[in-house]
């Protein structure tokens, strides 16, 4: 990074950001790179690839605007798929789609897409600041509208250990290091002289957060354990264990009936629930706040998630839970008249409760720029916006094998209820409904008719 | 390792291998072991899952042995196809066939696969002395009967550089850090601001070695770029370049029509080819002997194999090229009279040169130990016995798309030969034949009609 700013330096003659001001210094790297074509419509710039991005790139006329596209990744991933794909369900490539293939237009020489970060936004000039995702060669792109869907981050709750011990559940590589796991310890427990508590630690499953993902992955897991392991080495499989460790309550978002129900299945699955809230995660063991030790060969973390140190740095209004505050066009707020600029989620919510207690006004909505899906809420709804739109509609979870439970409707509306074969086929159909192109339909589709007949 | 080492010493009261010999030492190792359950049929152990292995595991009978395969992979790959896989024609999954689906014994109680890497072999005994992979526990297993199939390796002939920043083309995990590679620089390549010849390395892939991998690896590059990333960025895909460096002539054990229809499809297809020899590998460049450097941005390096440090030190005869010698049964051969135990290829053919010299008869075979694929060779032909059977039957290398050039028949017999689509089927169904199970049958034929249908 230092040798890249020392080159850049160089090519401005030694002049930098802080001299020669952001458009100046933006135009001086412009001059010697390769900037996309303009037809001379405004250009609408895109931050992020996920469920908000995504979206927003497939509905976006583009005969009205010139697009570009930042995000360190190329492909949006179907989420609520990944669980799948841990056990080999489905294929990494089934539960990811090119941002080309949602947006084919990209392909025109006055649109592009950049495999960037993003690391500020000077919207006094019009300028988003960035820096390419391997080898960080830092550039600026104009924008005439932006729109900010970077997302969020898993939240780790200061918890000692968790970035270091455990495996998140949010990227299609995620899925892939799981599998690989799995079939490590699966591997090492079998080795002639592994000791009998060495053997039951790499055996057991531990998954923390209850929400559809963490519930999901356990139901898919005890699924396969049952169904594909216990084929493989009958005496290994009885032997796997799977616990799913949850502070408050399963699916705490959903109706209680079907709460119920999915604590039900697990159980009868397999699956060992245990309330409790984690404390510390060591190198193969977790310390539960009980004092509770639960040696593990593999934990997945899936507990909830918070704002990305990004958006918290971007100089507008925050909520209380420090995402990017929006009225109800999704258009960002100017960030407050007295000028406080949080970095942090402490920072944000202590602000915000000082500001709600003197009674004091929002900052006014910025033309032009946009914030939607996980990085963004409305000041009144503490929870996301757009891309929980789609939850609103229907709000789901599996729960392994050919039984799920599914809920139907907005709140306040009428709710269908469903559980066993119908519910699950629903499910999946949900998701190949909302896949982006036929092609990615067709390899789901292929994949689970593919597990279907000769397990995973 | 040490702290393994130590667990070790304490069970065995502070009594090591040196003090207890092999025997004792197992045997109070497989005290506190979970050994598979024994028949009281001979046991036979197989040492690796490549080709050798894996058609040893497959076509053995169940019946008359306990089974134990030992490897790092609990899979064999399709190596002919890992080509394909790198540039999206298949998926990983489709090259790979787990061990147990070749052989459904292994999942009887007297049977067993473990992820562990043979450390030595103990003749006097009848031990193998094992790790497991991931955390190096130490063990054995007795055997009846052992065959060796532990393959060769890459050879990078001491040129420097080469494990540094080269990726090979040998295993399934290398074909996605390929593909990985590509995506990343493809996407570097655009950034704004990126100079003219920052963004031609990036877009520069060398392939060292013109044998059937990299021959096949460069063609369907080449068929990549021309066909899919052409839609996606005409003027980037334009920019894209491909160079096979061969120090010799490409496909050099071909017949010299097939050789140069060969280097004729690459050259139109786009492929510069580069008669040279690589002096040094730098990071981003390469330096010839005649003192050409070529920048690259992905470097893949499929020169020839050589033995494996296990193999050369193993207590058996070997060939000139450091192979396991065997005879027409393949049966390893005990080491010379005098005793010398080389264990580098370079003591290997020095000792050869000086038996040989002097008339010295080689060892005699051992009862119950086999050599099998590219680990061993018979005296007399210096290149390997079983793994090439099917080479020698059918030599083939696929040119990217819808040709190829193929050449069926033995050394003598008639040559058959064809080009373009027919050899481009003949190719992909003879692989499709070979393939273990019916599962991996479709699923290369799903992956081949949805890359058809929708590209990559």
């Amino acid at each position: 990074m230092l040798a890249i700013a020392k080159a850049f330096s160089r090519a401005l003659g030694g002049r930098g950001i802080e001299t020669l001001g952001v458009r100046a210094y933006a135009k001086a790297l412009g001059d010697q790179s390769t900037l996309p074509l303009s037809t001379g419509r405004p250009r609408l710039v895109i931050l992020g690839t996920g469920w908000g991005g995504a979206r927003l790139a497939r509905d976006i006329d583009p005969k009205k605007f010139d697009i570009t596209i930042i995000s360190p990744r190329n492909h949006m991933v179907f989420t609520p798929l990944i669980a799948s794909s841990c056990v080999g369900t489905l294929e990494p490539r089934s539960v990811t789609v090119p941002i080309t293939d949602i947006q084919p237009a990209l392909r025109l020489p006055q649109n592009n897409f950049l495999l960037a970060e993003c690391d500020a936004v000077h919207t006094q000039d019009r300028l988003v600041e960035c820096s390419s995702t391997h080898d960080g060669l830092k550039f600026f792109v104009q924008y005439d509208v932006l729109a900010i869907a970077t997302g969020s981050q898993g939240s780790t709750f200061g918890i000692p250990g968790v970035t270091e011990y455990t495996m998140p559940l949010r990227d299609a590589a995620n899925s892939t290091d799981i599998r690989t796991r799995l079939i490590q310890n699966w591997g090492e427990s079998s080795i002639p002289g592994r000791s009998p508590a060495e053997r039951a630690r790499l055996l057991h499953v531990c998954v923390v957060g209850g929400g559809p993902t963490g519930v999901e992955f356990a139901g898919e897991l005890a699924d396969f354990v049952r169904k594909d392991l216990a084929k493989l080495d009958p005496n290994r499989a009885r032997d796997m264990r799977i616990t799913l460790i949850e502070a408050d309550q399963l699916l705490s978002s959903f109706d209680a009936r079907l709460r119920e129900y999915a604590a039900l299945k697990l159980t009868r699955a397999g699956v060992h629930l245990v309330k409790g809230i984690v404390k510390e995660v060591r190198k193969d063991e977790l310390e539960l706040k009980n004092g509770a030790v639960i040696p593990y060969g593999l934990c997945v973390w899936s507990t909830g998630v918070g704002p990305t140190s990004f958006s918290l740095s971007l100089p507008f209004e925050k909520t209380m839970r420090g995402r990017l505050a929006v009225d109800d066009r999704l258009r960002v707020l100017a960030r407050h008249a007295d000028g406080r600029g949080p970095t942090s989620l402490e920072d944000v919510s202590m602000i915000q409760e000082e500001r709600a207690a003197a009674g004091q006004p929002t900052g006014r909505p910025i033309p032009c720029i946009f914030g939607l899906g996980d990085v963004a809420a409305t000041q009144e709804t503490p929870l996301p916006a757009l891309a929980q739109v789609a939850e609103q509609q229907g709000r789901m979870a599996s729960v392994g094998g050919t039984s799920a439970v599914i809920e139907l409707g907005g709140s306040g509306q009428q709710h269908v209820r469903w559980s066993g074969f119908t519910s699950w086929i629903a499910w999946r159909s949900a998701y190949l409904t909302r896949l982006g192109t036929m092609k990615h339909r067709l390899y789901v589709m292929s994949d689970w008719t593919m597990s279907l007949i000769f397990g995973r």
